[in-house]
């Protein structure tokens, strides 16, 4: 195996995908090709069968996959919530790749050990927190929100005895499935999660918290955290974290916000007011690969008071690993024991960017967002059922088929959305984060949805197979 | 932030970072410069300060993270269970880092949960499953260890109710740290692991199984998972696995095996007896990124029955993501939502170079360590405590302080490894799974262990300074 390693093929191979890449993002960048290229999956798992008997080509190979990607860079990318990253970061990538420095330990990571503790600090001031806050990376949100909660249950284990379980969790029933998925993985079932009906705007209703709490208590479990979402991922609604806040406050219980989406308008100069509150929240979750530009995953978990940092899991007895008085080995506070170089990715993006050029473009894509539901409320046909927030925008187009709208838009190639249901009512879902997405592919899109739209069953599609 | 976008402003960077890497190959490979840069924490941390104004050259930038990482290339890299990935892998994570494809629904990662698809069906082959095998792909051993363990409990939730519960997981006492966080995180708390003690090569004593079924039923608890290492992390010890599923069969328990670092020994022509037995596991986690030459985080958990790749996690009612019907979609199967391209890594390291490439090297790994503890065993001085079944060598030199002699080593630059406990005693560790490592520099390490020994109390230290 060590002739996989000649510097020379790896410069030669590595050289040629770089101009694969490049090429890419020209391509993209002129909307040529489709967003999602149009394939069966039966057709998809076909063309990558492989024996494994080795002699790919690889700059073939990574050409393949560019073909058959979803392309996040191309300007008709409005769906999930994932960011196009920036390409400086994909060149983070490769060489976190090759250094693949693994970071359990402090020695095995030292670069990026070190980021982690400047990007935490630098972030923590950002949510208004003071110098006694901490944190760390993980690997995503549903991680980040369960490392939360079994710290929020550990302070509640040391106060109160294991015996004051078990335990439930508050959230407004907009909150992301993690959460409840989180509640189930700590053994709490179904039950252990207490929903909170959400307004018109699909916010929690706080006045509703106290209900929730008596719920609990009824259902002999001790409320172990209030989860508030910023924002919601359907609508991206911000529940009203001052007045969880208060509740938390006055009940002294954990108050835990999923920022994973919102938290980086905290770097917005226009919109960091959706977040008033979240610095009285003992911990917030925010995820760099939503809205700082970042690919996945790396998902910062930030807590108020510092010592909760390490309060989700037990810090291991493991001789081979960590020494007992290493605190930087990032391993004690993570539930990854070999963690990726994750934080090079936001590390990067805000040396080379800046935080100024982060919050122009979270500012840019609100403003796009609401223009963008601006529009779509004034053209006849559509719907907004509520006006965004931040950058998710959902509507549907007169009485029609959502889904089958949906699927004539991917095929068309030109666009990428996704749907949701509201109170019932499907609905297209779009998130603009994409910095390549402009007012006028946001005015096609309206107009491409009234392409789709005829034949589909709606009052205008009827008309127009008609005419 | 559109012009963060450009393409030939990518093109530049990325060429110009490609052949810094190259060269990092290429000076590693010809052991200039050390392993580990020697540098306090405090003087790390001050490196890396930033107020994120932006302006960072990322040229500058990348070749100072190169210069202050560990480098696991170079050929003196001999510690931790992190693979010195293969260059293509490298290339890989740019291609993955600029697509972003996300996974959690098939639209979101065509390519990547093809890719899966294909290669979980191969692993669970070289495993020895059958057709009716499944799994999935997640970010590290702690995590995969957790999904299969929460499986487990869905399994005995289904069969038995959750009256059946605080269950109870039996591992020996040598089992990586992560399976008593995994029951622990499950809420059943420390008492939650029975441990089996180990026998003189640091394997379980499967003929004390029953007593720990016992034991965990007096304490009131229903054993749900019994879970054998294949490997241990200090020593590399197998545990015995038919034995541990003859009694998993009787019982009627679930068996879970820890293949993190060992189940790629299944790819081996010489060594995959160490397995013997895995085929009767209801799962089994198996790391890429350990002896599969691939950065991390890129973990399988294959189950017999691929019906429990579902079992861990409630399947979520998220509208806004899941298509009921789509059975593709990663995300049902994974605590992550969003997750990264990360079966790009063993697919592209397979179709390039081959499964009988990786298959040679996993061989030629063991035989050097074998060598390598053979040779220690008859150097006078040196105490190997267990000769390697795989390639993790442990020994210790005199009667010295072997936390001393191992920062004498790191400060040379030389090498890289690390240490354990046995019974009480502290030992170097090393794992030998670095391609570019050679018997010479083995034969190198145990002089330079001789060397760095002088001065530390060891009696020959003693002689060395006296004479």
């Amino acid at each position: 195996m060590e002739q996989a390693y000649d510097p020379e093929e790896f410069r030669r191979q590595a050289h040629a995908v770089v101009d694969l890449l490049a090429d890419h993002l020209r391509d993209t960048g002129a909307r040529r090709g489709p967003v999602l290229p149009p394939r069966a999956p039966a057709e998809e798992l076909a063309a990558w069968a492989n024996d494994f008997q080795g002699g790919a080509d690889p700059a073939e190979l990574f050409a393949k996959v560019v073909r058959h990607a979803i392309h996040l860079q191309h300007p008709g990318f409005v769906g999930h919530q994932v960011s196009a990253p920036l390409p400086v970061t994909a060149i983070a990538e490769m060489v976190a790749g090759l250094l693949n420095n693994s970071m359990a330990v402090y020695e095995m990571g030292p670069v990026s050990t070190a980021m982690e503790r400047v990007l935490l600090a630098w972030m923590g001031t950002r949510l208004g927190y003071d110098d006694g806050a901490d944190g760390l990376f993980t690997s995503g949100g549903s991680a980040g929100n369960l490392t939360a909660l079994l710290a929020a249950r550990q302070r509640m284990a040391t106060r109160l005895g294991d015996d004051a379980l078990p335990g439930a969790v508050i959230a407004c029933e907009e909150a992301h499935y993690c959460t409840e998925r989180a509640v189930r993985i700590m053994g709490w079932g179904k039950d252990g999660l207490v929903k909170v009906p959400s307004d018109a705007r699909f916010k929690m209703r706080a006045e509703l918290l106290d209900d929730a709490f008596d719920a609990a208590e009824r259902a002999g479990r001790k409320v172990v955290a209030v989860v508030a979402s910023a924002c919601s991922t359907s609508t991206g609604a911000f529940d009203p974290l001052e007045r969880v806040a208060d509740v938390c406050a006055r009940r002294g219980v954990w108050m835990h916000v999923d920022g994973a989406h919102g938290a980086s308008f905290a770097l917005s100069p226009k919109h960091a007011g959706l977040l008033s509150g979240i610095a009285r929240a003992d911990s917030v979750v925010w995820d760099a690969h939503k809205m700082m530009l970042c690919p996945g995953l790396v998902t910062a978990v930030l807590f108020k008071d510092g010592k909760d940092a390490y309060g989700a899991f037990h810090s291991p007895d493991a001789a081979y690993l960590f020494d007992a008085n290493a605190k930087l080995d990032a391993g004690k506070r993570t539930l990854e024991c070999t963690k990726r170089m994750m934080v090079m990715n936001p590390y990067v993006a805000l040396a080379v960017h800046g935080e100024a050029a982060i919050g122009a473009y979270l500012d840019r894509m609100v403003d796009m967002a609401r223009a963008f539901a601006a529009r779509l409320s004034s053209t006849p046909g559509f719907e907004v059922p509520v006006a965004p927030e931040c950058n998710i925008v959902c509507f549907r187009y007169g009485e029609g088929d959502m889904d089958a709208v949906r699927r004539r838009l991917l095929e068309s190639g030109e666009f990428y959305v996704v749907r949701t249901q509201l109170r019932g009512t499907t609905y297209l879902r779009t998130t603009i984060l994409n910095p390549r997405t402009t007012e006028d592919d946001l005015a096609r899109l309206i107009r491409a949805v009234e392409v789709a739209s005829r034949g589909s069953g709606s009052p205008q599609g009827r008309q127009g197979r008609q005419g």
